[in-house]
């Protein structure tokens, strides 16, 4: 439940109970090291004119792993580490593999990473740099769950599953404290949506700090289980994923995780590829910025519906800029030079 | 003066009074907007290892501009909204002009930017944009300033004259205050080398605050009057730049900037051109940064100069990312995918 009463019934949209607790997101700050926190929010003039509102970038990627997750990673192996635990075990397609890493060798956490065969090589490099051991399993994200699951059981580690572990999804909702503390007034908030770590902790804390925000939530149309089950109000899945958005690309979605989005999401696009892929060249042209696709799902809703947002003040969370070079120029520069 | 004299003698070269001051540059700190402050710092381990060191980027492009300037232009135009001033005029390559034009517009200062014909039109047509007048003559940089200073005269405009006006190096020099206080123990500090406002700046915080960390000033070898200056002790003035630094090429060093350089610079580094670019292609490729020429100067000098820092912990600035796609793309990607 919100923990600030006086603001719950004028956001929260109904009476369900959620696993979020602002109190606990404000204190995951003081787990969070400081390199993760804190990050650039900035008005953008050229790529608003260029959207026709006014955009406010959130920059999730100028830090040591290049994405939002160390908030959910530093949450999570802090309290794992004061519980007494050393040893942590994760199904990624790289962003949270790289961030559990990252955090476990600070804390002399044993991290192991499973991952799918068409996880973004490029970041499975980055994990191995950064001392953890990394599993390959044929088969996706789903798959390396599976797996995941088996070698907390049979190793006595500690299972990070992103978004179902709460303290993934309370890391990454001290962007929106950030975001409600510093931006003055805001008519939109976009958040990439995947697991839905980051849009149910951003987004609980929209509605309960600044309730008048439309919180909105995108997700690729090539992997759209959390969204259906969000349109339905009951867990969709899906056979397969088809999205160069390789962050945000699950087929299950989490029970628990879609009750807390259907509480804090207003709405929830879903958005092509071609869109998205023209969010990454806007990016890159307007702002100078190098993003991964799911980065640039909340610049793909804007693309697809200016008349929701035109003249309107909307702020979008940068959240990875893990993308491999030569994916990013086949997607992004040649596309540009065209 | 440095207003620490508890480190002064440990870090200050000489007994020459340089002009910068440590209480005034603190102070700065009020008069900056929060956006171009508490700037992005990290340790970035992929471009690290390929460096052989430990690498600390410090950001500076994550901003409405795009560059470090705002810092200095806040002070500037802080100080002189304070004064009553109303109209501000300076010369520019496109950095400093944006940097005033953001300042002088939340603040109704009217201002004028000159600029010379080679000017990166890019930059030219965010100074625009952001409010300002725009004026073109046949030239570069120093025939602007000559003009700058006509229109200071008829117009009763405050004339900024980057560097030379002592604002915009202890603007610039609250980096070094941001750097000091939170990364800890660094063996060296790489700064572009321009006109000297950032290298003074900065380099003498480090001077008076952790005078064991040697301060390295890098100017490309196409724009080296500064550089040439630092090494013989006295102006020297070069008749063209060639270089594609365009934020960094000056042919007349202002005297009292020397002076300061004189007291704070351990080390100047030239570059060559193909090294900027490599460091470009390098924050390109493993720290995927979009940044413009000079923000690539400090990467340049640890790749012409592997022995002087293997193995020590290092920070460089990233100063700026105003670059033209068609230029980042002819500069950067072709040569990254040969």
């Amino acid at each position: 439940m919100c923990s600030e009463k006086r603001h719950a019934p004028a956001g929260l949209q109904s009476d369900a109970s959620v696993r979020l607790d602002l109190d606990r997101i404000r204190s995951a700050v003081f787990s969070i090291a400081p390199v993760f926190r804190n990050t650039p929010q900035y008005v953008c003039p050229p790529l608003g004119e260029a959207l026709g509102c006014e955009l406010i970038l959130k920059l999730e990627t100028a830090n040591p792993i290049r994405c939002f997750k160390g908030r959910g990673a530093e949450t999570v192996m802090t309290r794992l580490f004061n519980s007494g635990s050393r040893a942590a075990v994760c199904a990624s397609a790289g962003n949270l593999g790289q961030a559990l890493a990252y955090s476990g060798r600070s804390r002399q956490i044993s991290t192991t990473v499973v991952a799918g065969s068409t996880a973004n090589p490029y970041k499975l490099e980055r994990i191995r740099a950064l001392g953890a051991t990394v599993c390959i399993v044929d088969g996706d994200i789903e798959d390396a769950r599976h797996l995941a699951r088996q070698i907390a059981n049979s190793e006595n580690a500690f299972l990070v599953e992103d978004s179902e572990n709460i303290d993934t999804c309370e890391g990454a909702g001290t962007i929106g404290l950030e975001l409600v503390e510093d931006i003055g007034s805001i008519d939109a908030v976009l958040i990439a949506l995947g697991g839905g770590a980051m849009a149910t902790g951003v987004g609980y804390v929209f509605k309960c700090l600044a309730p008048q925000v439309e919180v909105v939530c995108v997700q690729p149309r090539g992997a759209p289980a959390m969204a259906l089950s969000w349109r339905t109000g009951s867990i969709v899945e899906t056979a397969a994923t088809d999205t160069i958005a390789d962050g945000v690309a699950g087929r299950f979605p989490i029970p628990a995780v879609l009750d807390d989005l259907l509480v804090v999401a207003d709405h929830v696009a879903l958005v092509e590829e071609d869109s998205i892929i023209a969010g990454m060249r806007m990016l890159y042209r307007s702002a100078g910025l190098i993003v991964e696709p799911s980065a640039a799902l909340g610049i793909a809703a804007l693309l697809e519906d200016p008349p929701r947002y035109a003249g309107k003040r909307v702020a979008t969370i940068i959240c990875g800029g893990n993308v491999i070079p030569t994916d990013f120029e086949r997607w992004v520069v040649q596309q540009s030079s065209e």
